[in-house]
Order: structure tokens, then sequence, then C-alpha cells
């Protein structure tokens, strides 16, 4: 019988995304990070997994099931690691670029630790055999950290080679990644929003015209 | 007869990787951009590719073959691409993150032109299977470009998802990424000028320490 490989999703509902304030208010903020995380279980649900949200507030999200955890990240997930003794997929929620196949890629690896890195030292995926046999570190450099506690443990570690899950959306510059490269929903709401990429000079960057303009949010 | 693929690396030995000039001089800069030169060389040889280097000015790399071509990078490459009726990679220098396994999987793609997109909407590499079919336009957002150039000529084309070959090192906060991920010479020669990984509140960045100092640099 063929399992669903679980994958946890933690969320934060509320203010997310604070180093987008400068592109998107706070309500435009919220609805992206629910637009980029529509995209990551869609992609997870089609990569034969079954993700789960761990939402630090009460929080609903279509029939996706939603783990209440009000301890902090790490808290929230080492808890959860230690009731599972079985494989386990964690996975960002700021990952819309994340495929089907990049997924694929990281939970058919046959170490004991897989890790997608994240741009700036960080962890955007860790796919689990026996997630009771691991502890995460979140924040500064958690992917040197992910790869020492796997040694400690005597688990073998994979690096999964992947852009797509390397690509965090955390800044202004990597709004330019989603425009380029995203092909779901979170992509779409930027393009209502009136974002798109301009070219100035050979550099690429990205700019909001429109009815969904700035104005409003200006002094 | 098991032919390997040629592999175009593109090279300016002078005044390189201006971008790095807040931490490298001139001197450092032409050395690192060597370093990284011969990491690529290296993973395109045990890719099983037979890389070759086309140099902007007169320029000896061991026993790696060297075209001199002063036209710009564009011409330099369509006049390449023009006389190769067979499959060619086109490989950037500034890429010492790439191991052949990336570029295994770039060069084993079914489609007639398969990219891997660089961050900030660039081609970092590009494999194709009839050179003589694709014309390549680099600068301000060539991804897009080469997706549409393959549509127009009626190519199929596919994106490689490695971030590894997608990492291409530029400016400061590259550097990080060199230093955690790589595994080469470009590597170690960060290390040996007093290179390393900081954290501070709970941020990564790059520090230059010790011998190896910008002391010289400073006015």
């Amino acid at each position: 019988m063929y399992v669903a490989i679980p994958a946890a999703i933690p969320f934060k509902p509320t203010n997310p995304k604070t180093r987008l304030s400068c592109m998107l208010d706070q309500e435009e903020r919220e609805r992206f990070a629910r637009m980029m995380l529509c995209d990551v279980v869609a992609a997870a649900r089609m990569a034969g997994c079954e993700p789960f949200i761990i939402a630090t507030e009460p929080f609903v999200f279509g029939d996706t099931r939603v783990i209440l955890d009000e301890h902090g990240l790490n808290d929230a997930l080492n808890d959860l690691l230690l009731r599972t003794p079985g494989p386990l997929l964690v996975l960002m929620a700021d990952l819309p670029l994340t495929t089907p196949d990049a997924i694929r890629r990281l939970t058919s690896s046959s170490a004991d630790v897989a890790i997608v890195p994240g741009r700036g030292g960080g962890t955007n995926a860790i796919f689990l055999q026996h997630a009771d046999r691991f502890r995460v570190s979140y924040y500064g450099g958690s992917f040197s950290k992910h790869r020492e506690i796997a040694r400690e443990s005597g688990l073998s570690c994979e690096i999964i080679d992947s852009f797509r899950i390397h690509t965090d959306i955390d800044e202004k510059e990597d709004l330019v990644e989603l425009l380029i490269h995203g092909e779901g929903l979170s992509r779409a709401y930027l393009v209502e929003l009136g974002f798109s990429v301009t070219i100035e000079r050979g550099r690429i960057g990205v700019e909001r015209k429109g009815e969904g303009d700035m104005s409003g949010l200006m002094p």
C-alpha cells in the first residue's frame, strides 16, 4: 500500500513577509503569503505528499489540515519530529517556484536526511527518513547546523540541487525570480497588483504600476 | 564511439568581477576568477565534456584549449554556434558551485535547448543539441530572450533545476554561497585570503580578516 509522505508546512498568517513592506501593504502581504502557501501545497500534493500546515495562530485553509502551535518554529517542529518515527518532509511556505519534480527528487533521496539549502545559508526543505532521529535548528545558518546535527547523529546527509526550492521569497529582488519563473497563483497575484519585470541598463528589477500602485502607501 | 560534448566557457582575464572590488583588489579578483574557471573546467571534464575557453585577450590556461575572440560575448558565441552543427554546452566561468552531476543533468536533456537560469533573469548554462540552429543573446534578461528565441526557432526548451549552476558569483553576498557550498579551489582561495561566514542577529554575512585583510586597499 502506498502511503503519502506527510509534508509539514509552517505558516504565519498575520503580518508575514515584513521585508516586502516596501512593495506591499499588510493586507496584500497576507494575501500574497496565502497564495504562496497555495502554490507550495499544490506542488506537494502533485508530488504525492500529504501536506499539512503548522500555524502560529488559528487559521483555516480549505481542506488542508492545520495544526495550531504557538511555540516557535523550532519547538513546534521538534515536538512533531519526536512523534514521527517514519518519513517526514518539512517545507517552507515561501517557496512558490517549487515543482512536483523538485519535491520528488528530494523525497526519493535514499539518505537519512536530504536538504535543499536556501539562499544565505538557510534550510528551505528537509526530508527525513526517520524524523524522530533528527531535530531541527532553524535561523542563523541553519543549513550548516542541520548538516552538523545529521553528522553528530550518525545520519547520512544529501544535498539536493534545486534552484526552485532554493529560491525563497523574502525581499523585493526575489519578486523578480517569481515573476520570471513562477507559474502559480502567487505570480498571478503579483501581476494582478501591477507588478512587472523591468530592465534598465542591462540590470533586471521589478516595478509596480497601475491600479494596484503604492500611492496609497506613500505618506 | 563516445564523443565528448564540447563546452565553451567565455572568460575575461583582465580586471574581472569589478562588483567584488569592495572585497578584493584587482590582482586578487584576477586570481579568484582563474580559480573559479579551474573549478568550472574540472566539473565539465568530470561530467564527460571537453571544455575550451573563449578569451577576450591572449591567455594560457594549462592544457585547456583557448580560443581568442575580441568581439563581444554574443558575437563570439554566435560565430561559434554557426560553425557547430552538433551539440554544444555554453557555461559561464563564474559558477564555482557547479558539479559534474548538475552538468550531466543538463547535457542529458532531450530538449533541443536546455537552460539553467541564473539569479536575476540571466542564463548561466545552455545546452544545445544542434548549436547552429540557435543564437544567443546575453545581457538584460537573457533567460526570457533565450526561451523566446527557442520558441521562434521551433526548438523545444527545457529548464534544468539546479541551484549549483544557478548561483553565479558577482557580489559580496554571493561569496557566502561559495563559502558554504563550495568545495573547490576558488573557495580555498577565499579562505586563504581570510574570508569567513559571519552570523549577526540571525543574518548571514561574510567578512575578511587576518593577513589577507583589506588594509592595503584603504585610502
